[in-house]
Protein backbone atom coordinates (compact mmCIF):
# COMPACT_ATOMS: atom_id res chain seq x y z
CA UNK A 1 0.00 0.00 0.00
CA UNK A 2 1.70 3.48 -0.87
CA UNK A 3 0.97 6.23 1.05
CA UNK A 4 -1.40 8.58 -1.43
CA UNK A 5 -3.91 5.67 -0.65
CA UNK A 6 -3.95 5.56 2.81
CA UNK A 7 -4.35 9.68 2.49
CA UNK A 8 -7.47 9.10 0.29
CA UNK A 9 -9.32 6.76 2.64
CA UNK A 10 -8.32 8.92 5.35
CA UNK A 11 -10.09 12.08 3.49
CA UNK A 12 -12.91 9.88 2.97
CA UNK A 13 -13.02 8.68 6.80
CA UNK A 14 -13.13 12.47 7.67
CA UNK A 15 -15.62 13.34 4.63
CA UNK A 16 -18.15 11.14 5.67
CA UNK A 17 -18.16 12.09 9.53
CA UNK A 18 -18.36 15.69 8.32
CA UNK A 19 -21.59 14.83 6.82
CA UNK A 20 -22.99 12.91 9.07
CA UNK A 21 -21.92 15.75 12.00
CA UNK A 22 -23.82 18.27 10.20
CA UNK A 23 -26.88 15.87 9.65
CA UNK A 24 -26.73 15.16 13.38
CA UNK A 25 -26.01 19.13 14.30
CA UNK A 26 -29.96 19.77 12.15
CA UNK A 27 -31.34 17.02 14.35
CA UNK A 28 -30.47 18.88 17.38
CA UNK A 29 -31.11 22.15 16.47
CA UNK A 30 -34.65 20.82 15.26
CA UNK A 31 -35.26 19.49 19.02
CA UNK A 32 -33.92 22.30 20.80
CA UNK A 33 -30.86 20.78 22.03
CA UNK A 34 -27.77 22.61 22.10
CA UNK A 35 -24.56 20.58 21.96
CA UNK A 36 -21.17 21.60 23.28
CA UNK A 37 -18.17 19.71 22.68
CA UNK A 38 -15.97 19.70 25.59
CA UNK A 39 -12.72 18.46 25.02
CA UNK A 40 -8.99 18.90 26.84
CA UNK A 41 -6.06 16.99 27.04
CA UNK A 42 -5.90 14.28 29.71
CA UNK A 43 -6.21 15.47 33.55
CA UNK A 44 -7.05 18.96 32.84
CA UNK A 45 -10.57 18.81 34.79
CA UNK A 46 -13.51 18.04 32.10
CA UNK A 47 -15.94 16.75 34.38
CA UNK A 48 -15.14 18.96 36.66
CA UNK A 49 -15.55 21.85 35.16
CA UNK A 50 -18.98 20.39 33.52
CA UNK A 51 -20.12 19.48 37.02
CA UNK A 52 -19.74 23.52 38.02
CA UNK A 53 -21.82 24.08 34.59
CA UNK A 54 -24.35 21.82 35.11
CA UNK A 55 -24.85 23.29 39.07
CA UNK A 56 -25.52 26.40 37.79
CA UNK A 57 -26.86 25.71 34.25
CA UNK A 58 -31.00 25.68 35.94
CA UNK A 59 -32.28 24.66 32.47
CA UNK A 60 -32.96 20.57 31.24
CA UNK A 61 -29.67 19.44 30.68
CA UNK A 62 -28.26 15.62 29.55
CA UNK A 63 -24.16 14.41 28.93
CA UNK A 64 -22.49 12.14 27.24
CA UNK A 65 -19.28 11.02 28.67
CA UNK A 66 -16.33 9.96 25.90
CA UNK A 67 -13.98 7.69 27.26
CA UNK A 68 -11.48 5.43 25.99
CA UNK A 69 -12.14 3.09 28.89
CA UNK A 70 -13.76 2.88 32.24
CA UNK A 71 -17.56 4.85 33.14
CA UNK A 72 -15.58 6.61 36.14
CA UNK A 73 -16.93 10.00 35.33
CA UNK A 74 -20.59 8.75 33.67
CA UNK A 75 -20.85 7.22 36.96
CA UNK A 76 -20.09 10.49 39.20
CA UNK A 77 -22.73 12.78 37.28
CA UNK A 78 -25.21 9.50 37.43
CA UNK A 79 -24.29 9.94 41.70
CA UNK A 80 -25.34 13.58 41.54
CA UNK A 81 -28.79 13.02 39.45
CA UNK A 82 -27.70 14.19 36.17
CA UNK A 83 -28.64 12.28 32.93
CA UNK A 84 -25.38 10.62 31.70
CA UNK A 85 -24.47 8.14 29.51
CA UNK A 86 -21.12 6.51 28.43
CA UNK A 87 -19.20 5.24 25.40
CA UNK A 88 -16.08 3.93 25.52
CA UNK A 89 -14.28 3.68 22.12
CA UNK A 90 -11.89 0.74 23.61
CA UNK A 91 -9.47 2.38 22.41
CA UNK A 92 -10.07 5.31 19.81
CA UNK A 93 -8.57 8.40 20.55
CA UNK A 94 -11.73 10.84 19.70
CA UNK A 95 -15.38 10.75 19.55
CA UNK A 96 -16.97 10.96 16.16
CA UNK A 97 -20.18 11.54 14.63
CA UNK A 98 -21.83 8.04 14.11
CA UNK A 99 -20.90 7.16 17.82
CA UNK A 100 -22.42 10.47 19.05
CA UNK A 101 -25.97 9.88 17.00
CA UNK A 102 -26.08 6.55 18.38
CA UNK A 103 -25.86 7.79 22.23
CA UNK A 104 -28.29 10.60 21.82
CA UNK A 105 -30.94 8.33 19.91
CA UNK A 106 -30.31 6.08 23.46
CA UNK A 107 -31.16 9.62 25.73
CA UNK A 108 -34.31 10.51 23.59
CA UNK A 109 -33.48 13.79 24.71
CA UNK A 110 -35.51 17.45 23.69
CA UNK A 111 -35.46 21.07 24.38
CA UNK A 112 -31.97 22.09 26.07
CA UNK A 113 -28.07 21.42 26.59
CA UNK A 114 -26.40 18.46 26.07
CA UNK A 115 -22.93 18.39 26.85
CA UNK A 116 -20.37 15.60 25.52
CA UNK A 117 -17.49 15.59 27.18
CA UNK A 118 -14.95 14.30 24.55
CA UNK A 119 -11.81 11.91 24.91
CA UNK A 120 -8.85 12.94 26.98
CA UNK A 121 -6.76 14.41 24.14
CA UNK A 122 -5.53 17.48 22.81
CA UNK A 123 -5.02 16.70 19.69
CA UNK A 124 -7.55 14.13 17.11
CA UNK A 125 -11.05 15.25 18.82
CA UNK A 126 -10.23 18.72 17.75
CA UNK A 127 -9.81 16.95 13.35
CA UNK A 128 -13.79 15.70 14.06
CA UNK A 129 -16.83 17.37 14.14
CA UNK A 130 -19.80 15.66 16.38
CA UNK A 131 -22.72 17.72 15.66
CA UNK A 132 -22.21 20.17 17.89
CA UNK A 133 -23.12 24.09 18.22
CA UNK A 134 -19.81 25.17 19.70
CA UNK A 135 -16.16 23.83 21.11
CA UNK A 136 -15.50 24.17 24.31
CA UNK A 137 -11.78 24.01 25.01
CA UNK A 138 -10.39 23.33 28.21
CA UNK A 139 -6.34 23.88 29.44
CA UNK A 140 -4.90 24.30 33.05
CA UNK A 141 -1.97 26.47 34.24
CA UNK A 142 -0.61 23.30 35.90
CA UNK A 143 0.27 22.23 32.11
CA UNK A 144 2.32 25.30 30.98
CA UNK A 145 1.49 28.53 28.77
CA UNK A 146 2.67 26.85 25.28
CA UNK A 147 -0.22 24.59 24.90
CA UNK A 148 -1.31 27.38 22.01
CA UNK A 149 1.82 26.89 19.98
CA UNK A 150 2.32 23.33 20.05
CA UNK A 151 -1.63 22.08 20.13
CA UNK A 152 -2.29 24.93 17.33
CA UNK A 153 -5.77 22.93 16.02
CA UNK A 154 -7.84 22.72 19.15
CA UNK A 155 -7.25 26.71 19.99
CA UNK A 156 -7.63 27.71 16.22
CA UNK A 157 -11.32 25.85 16.03
CA UNK A 158 -12.38 26.73 19.44
CA UNK A 159 -15.30 28.83 20.52
CA UNK A 160 -14.73 29.39 24.17
CA UNK A 161 -11.55 28.49 26.19
CA UNK A 162 -11.62 27.68 29.82
CA UNK A 163 -8.24 28.74 31.43
CA UNK A 164 -8.85 26.21 34.35
CA UNK A 165 -6.82 25.34 38.23
CA UNK A 166 -6.25 29.16 38.56
CA UNK A 167 -6.45 28.39 42.39
CA UNK A 168 -3.01 26.81 41.63
CA UNK A 169 -2.00 30.07 40.05
CA UNK A 170 0.76 31.05 42.60
CA UNK A 171 1.86 27.73 42.57
CA UNK A 172 3.59 26.83 39.27
CA UNK A 173 5.43 29.45 36.17
CA UNK A 174 2.35 30.10 33.77
CA UNK A 175 3.23 32.83 31.42
CA UNK A 176 0.20 34.33 31.07
CA UNK A 177 1.21 36.61 28.42
CA UNK A 178 2.83 34.47 26.28
CA UNK A 179 -0.52 31.86 26.70
CA UNK A 180 -2.65 34.72 25.70
CA UNK A 181 -0.25 35.74 22.74
CA UNK A 182 -0.21 32.09 21.56
CA UNK A 183 -3.74 32.56 21.42
CA UNK A 184 -4.44 35.59 19.52
CA UNK A 185 -2.38 34.22 16.52
CA UNK A 186 -4.93 31.55 16.50
CA UNK A 187 -7.96 32.93 17.26
CA UNK A 188 -9.40 36.38 17.21
CA UNK A 189 -12.71 35.25 18.50
CA UNK A 190 -13.23 32.71 21.09
CA UNK A 191 -13.05 34.14 24.76
CA UNK A 192 -10.82 33.19 27.51
CA UNK A 193 -12.24 32.76 30.69
CA UNK A 194 -10.21 31.86 34.06
CA UNK A 195 -11.68 29.45 36.27
CA UNK A 196 -11.05 26.98 39.42
CA UNK A 197 -13.34 23.59 38.95
CA UNK A 198 -12.48 23.38 42.72
CA UNK A 199 -13.23 26.15 43.53
CA UNK A 200 -15.86 27.21 41.57
CA UNK A 201 -14.44 30.76 40.43
CA UNK A 202 -15.17 32.26 37.47
CA UNK A 203 -18.36 29.97 36.28
CA UNK A 204 -21.15 32.75 36.51
CA UNK A 205 -19.72 34.22 33.17
CA UNK A 206 -19.25 30.92 31.64
CA UNK A 207 -22.71 29.62 32.05
CA UNK A 208 -24.13 33.32 30.91
CA UNK A 209 -21.87 32.95 27.91
CA UNK A 210 -22.85 29.53 26.71
CA UNK A 211 -26.90 30.49 27.40
CA UNK A 212 -26.47 33.40 25.34
CA UNK A 213 -24.70 31.71 22.54
CA UNK A 214 -27.74 28.70 22.58
CA UNK A 215 -30.37 31.87 22.51
CA UNK A 216 -28.32 33.30 19.83
CA UNK A 217 -28.56 29.40 17.86
CA UNK A 218 -31.49 27.97 18.80
CA UNK A 219 -34.78 29.38 18.55
CA UNK B 1 -16.08 2.21 1.43
CA UNK B 2 -16.68 0.02 4.11
CA UNK B 3 -15.74 -0.41 7.86
CA UNK B 4 -13.97 -3.50 6.88
CA UNK B 5 -11.73 -2.04 4.73
CA UNK B 6 -10.45 0.87 7.31
CA UNK B 7 -9.50 -2.06 9.36
CA UNK B 8 -7.48 -3.59 6.95
CA UNK B 9 -5.30 -0.55 6.09
CA UNK B 10 -5.19 0.03 9.64
CA UNK B 11 -3.86 -3.03 10.52
CA UNK B 12 -1.03 -3.29 7.61
CA UNK B 13 -0.05 0.76 8.92
CA UNK B 14 0.67 -0.94 12.39
CA UNK B 15 2.41 -4.23 11.02
CA UNK B 16 4.78 -2.23 8.62
CA UNK B 17 5.56 -0.06 11.58
CA UNK B 18 6.17 -2.57 13.74
CA UNK B 19 8.76 -4.37 11.27
CA UNK B 20 10.45 -1.02 10.83
CA UNK B 21 10.65 0.04 14.23
CA UNK B 22 12.27 -3.65 15.02
CA UNK B 23 15.07 -3.11 12.09
CA UNK B 24 15.92 0.14 13.81
CA UNK B 25 15.96 -1.13 17.19
CA UNK B 26 18.56 -3.68 15.79
CA UNK B 27 20.18 -1.16 14.37
CA UNK B 28 20.34 1.15 17.44
CA UNK B 29 21.38 -1.69 19.26
CA UNK B 30 24.10 -2.52 16.91
CA UNK B 31 25.22 1.09 17.56
CA UNK B 32 25.77 1.33 21.09
CA UNK B 33 22.52 3.33 21.37
CA UNK B 34 20.13 3.05 24.09
CA UNK B 35 16.66 4.60 22.96
CA UNK B 36 13.81 5.94 25.79
CA UNK B 37 10.62 6.48 24.20
CA UNK B 38 8.94 9.31 26.56
CA UNK B 39 5.79 9.53 26.39
CA UNK B 40 2.69 11.51 28.54
CA UNK B 41 -0.13 13.89 28.38
CA UNK B 42 0.38 17.51 27.10
CA UNK B 43 2.10 19.36 30.24
CA UNK B 44 2.94 16.37 32.40
CA UNK B 45 6.81 18.23 32.70
CA UNK B 46 8.16 16.06 29.63
CA UNK B 47 10.83 17.98 28.50
CA UNK B 48 11.53 19.63 32.28
CA UNK B 49 11.67 15.57 33.20
CA UNK B 50 14.13 15.06 30.17
CA UNK B 51 15.96 17.93 31.45
CA UNK B 52 16.55 16.87 34.47
CA UNK B 53 17.60 13.36 33.67
CA UNK B 54 20.62 14.72 30.88
CA UNK B 55 22.13 16.30 33.60
CA UNK B 56 22.31 13.55 35.67
CA UNK B 57 23.13 10.90 33.02
CA UNK B 58 27.28 11.52 32.93
CA UNK B 59 26.97 9.82 29.47
CA UNK B 60 26.89 10.87 25.49
CA UNK B 61 23.21 11.20 24.52
CA UNK B 62 21.33 13.16 22.10
CA UNK B 63 17.28 14.04 21.93
CA UNK B 64 14.68 13.54 19.38
CA UNK B 65 11.76 15.89 19.73
CA UNK B 66 8.47 15.33 18.74
CA UNK B 67 5.62 17.61 18.09
CA UNK B 68 2.65 18.75 15.83
CA UNK B 69 4.28 21.94 15.46
CA UNK B 70 6.49 24.22 17.37
CA UNK B 71 10.58 23.60 17.92
CA UNK B 72 10.22 25.51 21.44
CA UNK B 73 11.14 22.09 23.19
CA UNK B 74 14.18 21.76 20.83
CA UNK B 75 15.36 24.98 21.12
CA UNK B 76 15.12 24.82 25.47
CA UNK B 77 17.06 21.70 25.30
CA UNK B 78 19.98 23.14 22.55
CA UNK B 79 20.16 26.43 24.82
CA UNK B 80 21.57 24.21 27.23
CA UNK B 81 24.33 22.44 25.15
CA UNK B 82 22.42 19.37 23.88
CA UNK B 83 22.25 17.71 20.82
CA UNK B 84 18.64 17.83 19.76
CA UNK B 85 16.29 17.37 16.64
CA UNK B 86 12.88 18.43 16.14
CA UNK B 87 10.23 16.83 14.46
CA UNK B 88 7.40 18.44 13.67
CA UNK B 89 4.55 16.06 12.36
CA UNK B 90 2.02 18.65 11.14
CA UNK B 91 -1.46 17.44 13.10
CA UNK B 92 -0.12 13.87 13.51
CA UNK B 93 -0.95 12.55 17.09
CA UNK B 94 2.21 10.64 17.51
CA UNK B 95 5.89 9.89 16.01
CA UNK B 96 6.11 6.45 14.16
CA UNK B 97 9.62 4.43 13.08
CA UNK B 98 9.88 5.80 9.72
CA UNK B 99 9.93 9.72 10.82
CA UNK B 100 12.31 8.64 13.33
CA UNK B 101 14.48 6.59 11.48
CA UNK B 102 14.68 9.52 9.44
CA UNK B 103 15.80 11.90 12.24
CA UNK B 104 18.11 9.26 13.94
CA UNK B 105 20.21 9.39 10.44
CA UNK B 106 20.63 13.07 10.53
CA UNK B 107 21.90 13.11 13.90
CA UNK B 108 24.79 10.56 13.41
CA UNK B 109 25.55 9.48 17.17
CA UNK B 110 26.42 6.29 18.47
CA UNK B 111 27.60 4.46 21.62
CA UNK B 112 25.11 6.65 23.93
CA UNK B 113 21.75 7.37 25.11
CA UNK B 114 19.37 8.52 22.66
CA UNK B 115 15.85 10.27 24.11
CA UNK B 116 12.84 10.61 22.09
CA UNK B 117 9.86 12.85 23.26
CA UNK B 118 7.33 11.63 21.78
CA UNK B 119 3.65 14.12 20.85
CA UNK B 120 2.09 15.13 24.07
CA UNK B 121 -0.98 12.43 24.11
CA UNK B 122 -1.57 9.52 26.27
CA UNK B 123 -3.59 7.29 23.91
CA UNK B 124 -2.14 7.07 20.05
CA UNK B 125 1.73 7.03 21.17
CA UNK B 126 1.13 3.99 23.04
CA UNK B 127 0.01 2.17 19.95
CA UNK B 128 3.15 2.97 17.67
CA UNK B 129 6.71 1.15 18.25
CA UNK B 130 9.66 3.47 17.13
CA UNK B 131 12.93 1.41 17.44
CA UNK B 132 13.07 2.16 21.78
CA UNK B 133 14.31 0.23 23.97
CA UNK B 134 12.66 1.13 26.84
CA UNK B 135 8.87 3.13 26.99
CA UNK B 136 9.06 5.86 29.86
CA UNK B 137 5.51 7.17 30.80
CA UNK B 138 5.09 10.32 33.12
CA UNK B 139 1.98 11.90 34.26
CA UNK B 140 1.78 14.27 37.20
CA UNK B 141 -0.38 14.29 40.38
CA UNK B 142 -2.19 17.47 38.99
CA UNK B 143 -3.70 15.41 36.35
CA UNK B 144 -5.51 13.22 39.09
CA UNK B 145 -5.31 9.49 39.94
CA UNK B 146 -7.69 8.01 37.36
CA UNK B 147 -5.57 7.84 34.14
CA UNK B 148 -4.16 4.45 34.64
CA UNK B 149 -8.26 3.57 34.27
CA UNK B 150 -8.98 5.64 31.78
CA UNK B 151 -5.81 5.35 29.19
CA UNK B 152 -5.04 1.98 30.17
CA UNK B 153 -2.71 1.19 27.06
CA UNK B 154 -0.23 3.58 28.01
CA UNK B 155 0.39 2.65 31.41
CA UNK B 156 -0.20 -1.77 30.28
CA UNK B 157 3.01 -1.27 28.01
CA UNK B 158 5.67 1.49 30.21
CA UNK B 159 8.96 -0.16 31.15
CA UNK B 160 9.03 2.37 33.94
CA UNK B 161 6.46 5.33 35.09
CA UNK B 162 7.34 8.46 36.37
CA UNK B 163 5.06 10.57 39.12
CA UNK B 164 5.80 14.44 37.98
CA UNK B 165 4.83 17.28 40.15
CA UNK B 166 4.91 15.89 43.82
CA UNK B 167 5.66 19.40 44.97
CA UNK B 168 2.54 19.96 44.21
CA UNK B 169 1.20 16.71 46.33
CA UNK B 170 -0.70 19.21 49.39
CA UNK B 171 -2.44 21.19 47.03
CA UNK B 172 -4.51 18.54 44.90
CA UNK B 173 -6.71 15.94 45.55
CA UNK B 174 -4.55 12.95 44.28
CA UNK B 175 -5.36 9.40 45.35
CA UNK B 176 -2.05 7.87 45.24
CA UNK B 177 -3.57 4.25 46.26
CA UNK B 178 -6.38 4.70 43.64
CA UNK B 179 -3.21 5.02 41.54
CA UNK B 180 -0.85 2.81 42.26
CA UNK B 181 -4.26 -0.26 42.24
CA UNK B 182 -5.11 1.20 39.00
CA UNK B 183 -1.12 0.37 37.50
CA UNK B 184 -1.23 -2.60 39.42
CA UNK B 185 -3.93 -4.33 37.47
CA UNK B 186 -2.33 -3.56 34.22
CA UNK B 187 1.57 -3.60 35.03
CA UNK B 188 3.19 -5.31 37.44
CA UNK B 189 6.73 -4.92 36.27
CA UNK B 190 6.96 -1.19 35.63
CA UNK B 191 8.33 0.74 38.10
CA UNK B 192 6.89 4.04 39.91
CA UNK B 193 9.03 6.75 40.82
CA UNK B 194 7.57 9.81 42.32
CA UNK B 195 9.75 13.01 40.54
CA UNK B 196 10.06 16.93 40.87
CA UNK B 197 11.42 18.32 37.77
CA UNK B 198 10.29 21.54 39.36
CA UNK B 199 12.65 20.87 42.20
CA UNK B 200 14.96 18.31 40.56
CA UNK B 201 13.66 15.31 43.46
CA UNK B 202 13.86 11.87 42.57
CA UNK B 203 16.18 11.91 39.72
CA UNK B 204 19.01 10.02 41.17
CA UNK B 205 17.20 6.82 41.46
CA UNK B 206 15.60 6.99 37.57
CA UNK B 207 19.04 7.76 36.07
CA UNK B 208 19.78 4.57 37.93
CA UNK B 209 17.54 2.57 36.82
CA UNK B 210 18.01 3.99 33.46
CA UNK B 211 21.38 3.26 33.30
CA UNK B 212 20.92 0.20 34.78
CA UNK B 213 18.52 -1.05 32.30
CA UNK B 214 20.91 -0.24 29.13
CA UNK B 215 23.60 -2.04 30.45
CA UNK B 216 21.45 -4.87 30.48
CA UNK B 217 20.29 -4.40 26.82
CA UNK B 218 23.00 -3.15 25.49
CA UNK B 219 26.78 -4.97 25.76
Amino acid sequence: MNNSETIDIMESVYARNEELAAKLNETLTERGVFCVNIMGAPGVGKTTVLLRILELLGSPACVIEGDIESDIDAQKLKALGFKAVQINTGGGCHLDAPVVEHAFADLSFSDGFLFIENIGNLVCPAEFMIGEHIKLLICAVTDGSDKPYKYPLAFERADIILLNKCDLMDYVNFDAKFFHDGISKLNSKAPVFRVSGETGAGFNEVVQWIQDKAKQLIV
